[in-house]
């Protein structure tokens, strides 16, 4: 296994140790080093909580900072976190305006997020929910809800910061978040595997030629196994996916992430992003905002993911607003 | 060859249309992809033009932009741009105060970028240049001048840019750059080879077990081949090289840049910078500024790169000054 660490074991901690030294904006409570916090939390904002396993960063700690989410609850590599991690970032988060719950569609999230809402209730904080599904590949139109959270969960963190930021009401916030969620889709495609440390090896395998379309962030099966083709092919194939389950119209406005999954050198993304500027331009179509790099990985897995948002005039300014977390900067505009 | 890519010949074309797709505030000159620029030239301040092969997004094009560098000459992958290319680059980006040549210390550069100088000077352009040599692994101390450059260009682009920023003369943007260059070193360790889209398959191997350190980021020979040891004894053995050519004294102040070589999970830089802390703790240092991620790589290459710059009291408000490219983005401080 070809990793920098010192033990499996401490992997997490010991990653979660290197960040706090390195970015006083973000501490932790509960003396718990997963129970990760804003170390500026805006008095009477909604709170913004997320959480699921570790190996995917940016996603999804990297997210919480100014304009963005205010904490994460992290879990192991590729594990759930527990519902009293959760519950000690929703209560340390709180700031009397209640506490949106904004993560994946993973059992296991569902379930200890679902916990700690019902306990944080007990304790007066109001909560609500928004799962992100925008994992085309993962089932059919129509059973959208078994849709696994990929990294569009990016723009639904961007839209929900920013409605936070201006101070709206929880509903408010949740309802703005939910409406970017349904307006996001993500298609995938994995060329090789990644290796969970307490694991040490792959837990599959992808042959030397071939790319798996669809493929989730923890490896779990997509729709197709096929010999790599040409990157606009590639594009082409992914796209066809996104546009069928999108009604554009000339004019429409999207915002797009070429996201890669670990491996996948930057300029290979800038390749797949020109076919994908090239597809909406011929619909008429204008990508007013574009962020290319690693926002949720799965290691080391070489491949990558086009998240799709298609804008209205609530969504698109929600997404230029300025945000800086440690991991993450955008000047606004 | 696991890439996504139309062809081997058109890779480093489609990446610059996809880049120029992508960021409105860079463009091109003389009809040609590959001499990159600002599409913001400030009138009246010193230029900064690099250059050099392609493959080590976002070195070295990311760092034009505002506050940091001005102009690329681009080459094809591994390769060094010609002189007609930094020419027309030169030619674009001078505001009439004169370019500042900065790049890494490779022979092919040099010589392009030596000769692009002298037909400068016939446009009655003034020249000056400032050669990155901060990789400690490839010679000795006192043949210094034998040293590639590497990741730590980063530190002397945001020195350069910032200087160049307040408009001080072509003579003190040079003094300022060789000073953050002379206070700059890095070391590496490679963890697998990269492959070269022309070429298709790794140039050299390294086994299953093993790291080589010192590896320069064209997969030159390191100065040892050892098997793969826990994070923090890889980073007492970087670092020890570092710090004996460092005077450090008690309350010195640095900045570090933990860089990923392409493959390399954040998680794992974050485990590397934590006892790159904790050594400079130990030594009464502290890290005034840090930067974690891809920052110069080497296609798909697994490794990383620890740079440090030991700052003083010029160079310290230069590094903070706020940056903005369509790679990196500082709000300062």
């Amino acid at each position: 296994m070809k990793k920098f660490l010192n033990t499996p074991e401490a992997f997490v901690d010991e990653m979660l140790d290197g960040i706090y030294r390195a970015h006083p904006q973000v501490t932790h409570t509960a003396g718990d080093l997963r129970c990760y916090v804003t170390a500026n939390p805006v008095p009477g904002k909604v709170g913004i909580v997320t959480g699921g396993g570790s190996g995917h960063l940016p996603t999804f700690l990297g997210y919480v900072g100014d304009g963005m989410i205010d904490g994460c609850a992290v879990g192991g590599v590729f594990q759930s976190p527990s519902s009293d991690q959760i519950l000690e970032v929703t209560k340390h988060v709180d700031q009397g305006a209640g506490v949106l719950y904004l993560y994946g569609n993973y059992t296991g999230d569902i379930m200890n997020f679902d916990m700690a809402g019902e306990l944080a209730e007990l304790e007066d904080i109001a909560t609500a929910t928004v799962v992100g599904n925008d994992d085309v590949a993962s089932s059919v139109v129509g059973e959208e809800h078994k849709r696994r959270g990929v990294a569009g969960i990016f723009f639904l963190y961007k839209a929900a910061g920013a409605a936070a930021a201006q101070m709206l009401p929880l509903t408010e916030v949740a309802r703005i978040t939910d409406k970017a969620r349904a307006r996001t889709r993500t298609m995938g495609v994995a060329l090789s595997p990644c290796i969970v440390p307490e694991v040490g090896r792959p837990g599959f395998q992808i042959g030397e030629n071939e790319m798996e379309i669809g493929m989730g962030i923890h490896g779990e099966p997509g729709i197709s196994r096929e010999p790599l083709q040409p990157a606009d092919t590639v594009v082409d194939k992914m796209m066809e996916r996104i546009f069928a389950e999108t009604d554009y119209k000339t004019g429409d406005e999207v915002a797009v992430l070429i996201n890669g999954l670990g491996a996948t050198p930057l300029e290979e993304l800038y390749i797949l992003y020109r076919r994908v500027a090239i597809l909406m331009e011929e619909r008429g179509v204008t990508i007013r905002h574009r962020w290319l790099g690693e926002f949720a990985t799965s290691m080391e897995m070489a491949g990558a993911s086009i998240s799709v948002l298609h804008l209205d005039d609530e969504l698109e300014p929600l997404i230029a607003a300025p945000v800086s977390t440690p991991f993450f900067t955008h000047v606004g505009g």
